[in-house]
Order: C-alpha cells, then sequence, then structure tokens
C-alpha cells in the first residue's frame, strides 16, 4: 500500500453547537473529488472534544452518507472518561466508519499505564479498529517508545498518527516508531509544515489539517514522495510556507476557519471560547490564499 | 477577614458517572464538624471535568442540604465551551453556591483574549461569582499577570487560586498577583505542600486538596499562620511532609481516593481512565495516615 493522505476537515457548526449539515457536505464534497485516500473526521481540528455524543455521530452519518464507500472515514472517537469513548466508538461502528482516532484526551494528567488500560478496553469493547492520535499540544499526553509498542501490539489497533519533530529529527523519529510497532503497522504524521520529510524519511501517511481544505496540492506531495521524488516533494511543500507560517502563527485549526470563510465554503465559527481570528488576520490570509492560488 | 481553609473534597462516584449521595455525605459531615472556610466542591479533586451536568447539579444539591448556611459551597463550573459554563454557572447560582471556581479548561491551547472573553461572558450571563482558578497542570493555561489584572476586574469576580510555585519563589508570587489585581481581591493558593509558605508570605486563602479529608491540621495551620505564627504553621506543615512525598510521587487525586477508602470514607474509584492506585502504594499510605495520627 503507498503513502496516504486523511484530510481533516472542520466541523461546521451554529453557536449552540449543532452541526451545519449544509456546510459539512460543502467541505466534504472537494476532498471526494480529490479522491484523498482517507478523510479524518471530527479530529482536533474537526473540534470533537467540544460536541455532544449527538452531533458527533450526526456529523459521521452526514459525511458516510456523502462519501462512504469512496473515501474511508476515519472519526475522532476520544472523551474523557473511558466509558464515554467506548460509547463514541460504538456509534462510529455502527454508523460506518472504517477506523476511530482515539486520543487520550486528559483533564488529570495520565500515567502510561492508565493510557493502555484505556486503548485496550476501548478496542476489546467497540470493535472499532483504531488509530493512535497522539497530540501532545491537545492531550498533555506524550506516547514513548516502549508505551507505543505495547498500545500498538492491542488488538485492533491498526495506525499511529504521531507529530512530526522538525525536519533534521523526522527520520530518526518515524524509525524509532517503525522499531516499536508490528510489522505491517501503519506509522503516519501531524504538523503540516513539517510532514513532508516525514514522508520522505519513510512515514506511510498525513493526517493532514491543510488537506481538509487544499487536498490537491498535498496529494501532489504525498505523491512525489511515494515516486521517491524528494525534490518534487520538497518543492512543493516549500512553496506552501507562506501557509505554514500562518498554521504556526495563529494554530492551523483558526486558520482554517478563516479561510474556509474566505473560499466561501462556510461562515462558522469555532466553539467558543475559540474566536475567529481578527479582521486583519483574516485579510492576511486572504491574500497569502491568493498568493498561493489556492484561493 | 482572615486567611481562608478552602476543602476539596473528592466526588465519590459509581463506575456509571453517578454521584453516591451518601458517601459524598459522609465526606462533607467532617469538613462541616471541622468549620472550614469554604468547602470546592467539584473542582480538580472533585473531577468535574469528568461528570455530566446533571451529576454535577445533584453533587451540589447534596453539599448545599448538608452544610448549606453553615459553610459556603464554591463549586466548579469549568467546561469545554463557553455556552456550556454558562448553564453550569447558572445551575450553581440557583442551587445556592457561594460562587464557582472557573478555570479555563482547554483542547484547542486558548489565547489571553479568549479566556478573558469567556469569563466576562461567564459572569456576566450566570450572576454566578467567580474564583479564578488556575490550574495549569489540568488546564494547560497559564494566567499571566497582566490577564490576572484584566479578569480580576472582571464584575462578579472575586477571588483567584493560583498555584504555589516553591518556597524561595512564593512570597513573590503571592506579592505579583497582589499588585495585579484590585484592593480586596481575594488570592489565594493550591498545591497543599508549598501553601505554608503562601500564606506565611501574605497569601488569603488555602485551596487545599489534603483538607477534604484531615481539615483540622490544615485549619490549624491557616490559624497560626492568620496568627503569625509563622514557625508554629511551618512546625505542622513539615510534620505532614510524608503525605506531601506521597502527593508529590501519585498524585494528591489519587492518594485522596486511596486515602478515602482507608479511613472506611467511600471505596468509589476515580473516574477511568484514571485508576486506582495499586495495592502496595495503597499499603504505603495507611502506614503514612497511621504515622502521622490521621487514620
Amino acid at each position: 500500500m503507498g503513502k496516504q493522505l486523511s484530510a481533516f476537515p472542520i466541523t461546521p457548526c451554529g453557536p449552540d453547537g449543532r452541526v451545519d449539515e449544509a456546510g459539512l457536505r460543502g467541505l466534504l464534497a472537494p476532498l471526494r473529488e480529490a479522491e484523498v485516500d482517507s478523510i479524518g473526521l471530527l479530529g482536533s481540528t474537526g473540534t470533537y472534544a467540544y460536541l455532544s455524543r449527538e452531533e458527533r455521530r450526526r456529523a459521521l452519518e452526514i459525511a458516510v452518507d456523502k462519501v462512504g464507500g469512496r473515501v474511508p472515514v476515519l472519526v475522532g472517537v476520544g472523551a474523557l472518561r473511558t466509558d464515554e469513548t467506548v460509547r463514541l466508538a460504538r456509534d462510529a461502528k455502527a454508523v460506518g466508519a472504517t477506523a476511530g482516532l482515539l486520543a487520550p484526551v486528559s483533564y488529570t494528567p495520565l500515567t502510561d499505564d492508565e493510557v493502555f488500560e484505556h486503548f485496550s478496553v476501548v478496542a476489546r469493547e467497540s470493535g472499532l479498529p483504531l488509530v493512535i492520535y497522539d497530540n501532545p499540544g491537545t492531550t498533555h499526553f506524550s506516547f514513548g517508545p516502549e508505551l507505543v509498542a505495547r498500545v500498538s501490539r492491542l488488538p485492533g489497533v491498526i495506525a499511529m498518527k504521531s507529530p512530526a519533530p522538525a525536519a533534521s529529527a523526522v527520520a530518526a523519529h518515524v524509525e524509532r516508531l517503525r522499531q516499536a510497532v508490528p510489522e505491517g503497522f501503519s506509522v503516519g504524521c501531524s504538523g503540516d509544515w513539517h510532514v513532508t520529510e516525514a514522508l520522505i524519511g519513510g512515514a506511510d501517511a498525513w493526517y493532514s489539517v491543510a488537506a481538509g481544505l487544499f487536498p490537491k496540492v498535498c496529494l501532489a506531495i504525498v505523491r512525489a514522495a511515494e515516486r521517491g521524488e524528494a525534490e518534487e516533494a520538497r518543492r512543493l511543500d516549500a512553496a506552501l510556507e507562506p501557509l505554514w507560517v500562518l498554521f504556526r502563527e495563529y494554530s492551523s485549526l483558526r486558520v482554517v476557519y478563516a479561510a474556509a470563510a474566505i473560499l466561501g465554503l462556510t461562515e462558522a465559527e469555532p466553539p467558543h471560547p475559540i474566536l475567529p481570528l481578527p479582521q486583519a488576520v483574516r485579510e492576511r490570509i486572504a491574500e497569502t490564499l491568493r498568493d498561493l492560488a489556492l484561493s
């Protein structure tokens, strides 16, 4: 199997936390057309942590209806409580998700043993294939190689999404994970501005925020890396640097909300307390998208 | 007004997240008898983040019924979404809480402006007096002096709970907060093993996990600090060092769950994925409590 691009769209909602069905369908249509390898619905960018169980189920039903059979749907099933996580994973399986993205969401900091047990219970009691979702920037939990080795051997755990470190460290990072997991286990990366080097360095997948809005250019990077054309992948990635600058400065989530509005896809705001970016920043984003021929 | 002790009990629940009413009443009785200055219900130790709105309301109803009129009840009203936080704060006001403990719970990391707006909306739309609950270990957000200055001037924001740094830095920390807030605003500290020095250094209140189970010795420390008897306060605190060692090693939350079971108050486990401590550690805790004459 070649390298995979998973596109993570936002989940447009009203101020009351209800999913905007038309808005979500409008965001999914170009991802289906571009033939991304999967959709990462209700990831961190999809604000799963802020939505009720009912709305998460609704978002998945809409996505499966829109792209099901053509594009696999991964869906965030993380929650603070283990029992709630099991319920979400069962919902995901019942509605037709291909796999669940499971982040060790925490309030009280968790130990390695607690995270292992959490994954073990959710995998066993839901029957949903799981992707280890390592996102220390939001969960404040980091997976070390020893825990990766244990969790990746649980029945039903099939892949890992790991934050890519800076270019100089990324190949060693991917190799360390590869050593930890069983043969055939998919090791993928997130952190858009570092992922091209991760792909060149051996990563199997890119879990991408940018691809939620700009799937074509992201697919071009993945396909170039897959063909071993490292310089072409790097050239395409370097051209996106003005977008990565914005992601680093304002967070990818806030930037893609503004970008989706600029593209005319949805006027939805992120769930408060997260606020829309100020007008001056939105204008800078609009200018960047024009310069990059992304709008 | 003298220095205040706020006692933070655990919230005993079944595996399904339903509050155990008899268990909670049993934990509150000794706090009422000891005449602590307030109860910090549904703090981080009270696992508010893991409970439904309905169960949080029930816990508060039980507490107000048990101690209301004798001991003020502060109650955690934090949630990821601003609208949900407003609902929780309105519930708290309707049921009879004295004030709300508001932590900037986050998944997506928040900016200072977002936290300011969050506090502003919750204070205005609920009418509940609010305590700024600064707990970077769980929220992963830290209040700098500039934001403290802004939030502490919002109508309805009355006090702050700040994590006490190590002894050598604590007096300067309290003084820096004192400079930031308006006159008469209460500056209190959490982090049990550093708080005695904070009280000696000028803090108005101790938000205490230990006091949720051991109110008398904690009250003795607060009263000694209030009378200016620094050496007596330090002597009492130093005697508790074996307990602080356990808190630092296993987290105060996990230790007080084990301690509550050892004291025969409740067999409740923390909400999973948080796990009960292993038997060997529980035996060490039991031994420590015996040595300290706390059991």
